[in-house]
């Protein structure tokens, strides 16, 4: 969980907490205060957490929290010290609460803080294009260029030797050195993460950033979105082709190639030395092992182990599906 | 049909109509003038309406237009108060026809009418970005935000609420109360209609627009083009993801979730509380039920009925798929 | 090749040729100096050339070219007249001393070179809307129009009757009469072809380029690569549908009809009246025959005779797969 780029409103009176589940708990004292909302196992004893899910029960056992959301099927698992708060949908709850903590995280509108680079510091530092805008707490390292009409929105790091695109927008991004972003790219915009509900949807904070490491190339049209609890991550000297889509929490290894217009849902996780064909799609909450192929168009739905190389839809061996399709 | 948006150049007198069709019919009166092209139900006495297909026999024989483009087969089902005109290729002759009405509904050029939004009235009514343009026809309910370099083009309206991106642009359109179109989306172009002629094609006019009913969510880099002789709808509360294309004529219902890089090809119909998987495909002319869910991926080519999960290409029942693709 | 685009840094002395090679060869005099890199066929004496694979026995035996990068299996194939430059890898070294002759052909950084359309010979011969930008070695034909906040880049000639759409690049290209391309587009970025390198990989330069021909249509948010080694060719009156991707070096013939989210993999031959469904994708290097149509959503991976339907993943003939799928 990488909280760098989003002011913590914290600590917040736990009585506010309640109010906003609607509850109501006449144990607790007004004095008491809540730092931050994280994870079973990053939280410590200043902090709120969930749990939402017998898997994690484990972890729950040994958390510091000393607040949980959680149900009444799972409160028992928690330790002594930790109060239970028994709602109804943990994972709405916890929407709830940290939008409370990072109200900054949900709404993606565009952002305001922004100045022309010529008014900014950068002015004679960056190569830049026409009609650039840079907001607030950005920073930029030695020899980078930014093409016309490109938006680096708040909370930005670019590093050394980078090149920027024409018409891109980058917010809530950390990108290391000689790492190339052409053209059109929007890059740290929040994923597609909601509660479903009827007539109005409840949208989570999305807490987390882009990493994009050492000498990666992004295509033109990308969309990489941040993270919601984790981060998006592109390893180092991955390179990505035109119109690629990568949602929230996906983390690729070092060296892979993947080709257009290919796909890969929320919180996947891409080995190192992959290679992946032009409009495959990779499922959501996967793992793909290192050194694996996968065919253009081919459709991932279930994890793939190191060095093998998978075709078709469902994607399976390609000597297999080769076979079959003669 | 909704001609809210264009410029209708009628009433037009019946012998430019014949002369832009090549006939030659010295039955009528100079004077005679007709005010608008409409569909055989729509169509009063003062309009010219067209007829290509027996399936709309029925409608055909109780039109109240005055007149009527056909073929030599279908001229007899016409009531006696409706005359023929006589042509080879009825869709053709339509469009050119429908251009002489709407000659503003096929030219896409970018919109000569923009000022720059602090020109406009909105100037002290919308939070706004840099390098925001506003065409003619334009209206923009309280509370909204328009991102950087974003263009509204003409013949849009902005309900309450409403957050637009950045780099995007939207034209024809009518957008409800708290919509969200995030960045580098193009919204209300005309589609992909034209008859295809050798050495140049022949574009038919588009005059549907674009709604996007209530609580919306449109991703980044999405499309969605304008219907042509009907309009592009999507219902409330339904959320796009990134890098959708959604062609003209569409319609698709309330409380439905679309993954990215979904394509809907033109004039399908989509249920209410639909989900559909990422990159998956609905081909056009289709009807897809209420609370269908459509696997990432898919391919559907055919309809599919209310609660029903399909997945594979061609789609088909989830569970006779996996069970296939083991 | 088309090299008209590409300032060529030649003549370069054959030491610093060897010196990039780190070969030492103490039998060249250090006067002799080398005008080009082109292909076997085209290259005259005083170019230098590259031979990396059998297949090209043939053309080896009879080129004109004074020196070749080769490999110790190949090089006794060259006739006496052509000097053998010994390397390991023939591509990767040929990369290098392309990049030698075209550096600007590598790096796609932003054109620096743009000023605003008013302020050049363009501002009353084009209709051009708010903050469009002009690079060098331009040219536009007589009624074009361009849309706000497009940029034409360096090396692009716009023919008669072009309309350009908003929020567009091009660079890199060729555009004839009575064009049109939409909104959102790139078009002439440097293809993705690079030699994989373990932590950072090589790119060769692209000195091909774009080739529309008339009357073609480009939808809203294409992506359309130059050619690396020869040119990416979209034949008269073909048309685009939005969000579509053409790789480098790909010829699409006359006549044909693409619609939306197609992508076609590097080196492609697509016929003249071809009809490509939306989304469906084709490799690199196949050949499709004239007259033949894809089915939407299909995945061809290999060369397809004329006047054929194919549909499926891998695609084969459109009847055999409806029966196998029912």
């Amino acid at each position: 969980m990488s909280q760098t780029f989003y002011y913590n409103q914290g600590p917040l009176k736990i009585l506010d907490i309640l109010k906003t589940l609607n509850l109501k708990d006449n144990s607790f004292s007004e004095d008491i205060k809540v730092f931050d909302i994280k994870d079973l196992f990053s939280a410590n004893t200043s902090d709120i957490s969930f749990f939402h899910s017998k898997k994690y029960q484990g972890i729950a056992q040994k958390t510091k929290a000393s607040f949980c959301i959680t149900t009444q099927n799972l409160k028992n698992e928690l330790p002594k010290n930790c109060k239970a708060l028994i709602v109804e949908n943990v994972l709405v709850s916890t929407a709830k609460i940290t939008a409370l903590f990072y109200p900054n995280a949900i709404n993606d509108n565009f952002d305001e803080t922004v100045l022309n680079i010529s008014e900014t510091e950068f002015n004679n530092k960056v190569k830049f294009g026409k009609n650039v805008l840079i907001g607030k707490n950005v920073s930029i390292g030695s020899n980078c260029s930014i093409g016309h009409n490109t938006i680096i929105e708040k909370n930005v790091s670019l590093g050394e030797n980078c090149s920027i695109g024409s018409n891109t927008i980058i917010r809530n991004s950390l990108i290391k050195d000689n790492v190339k972003i052409l053209d059109n790219c929007v890059i740290g915009k929040h994923g597609f993460g909601f509660f479903p509900m009827k007539n109005s949807n409840l949208r989570y904070p999305h807490i987390g950033i882009v990493i994009i490491e050492d000498n990666c190339e992004i295509g033109c049209g990308a969309t990489i979105d941040r993270g919601s609890m984790s981060n998006t991550i592109i390893g180092k000297n991955t390179y990505l082709d035109n119109q690629i889509h990568i949602a929230h929490n996906v983390n690729i290894g070092e060296n892979s190639i993947i080709a257009g217009q290919v796909g890969i849902a929320g919180s996947s996780i891409i080995g190192k030395n992959v290679r992946i064909g032009g409009q495959a799609g990779i499922s959501g909450h996967l793992k793909i092992g290192d050194n694996v192929d996968i065919a253009g168009g081919s459709g991932v739905i279930k994890d793939i182990p190191n060095n093998t190389k998978v075709m078709g839809y469902p994607a399976k061996n390609i000597r297999e599906f080769l076979r079959e399709n003669k």
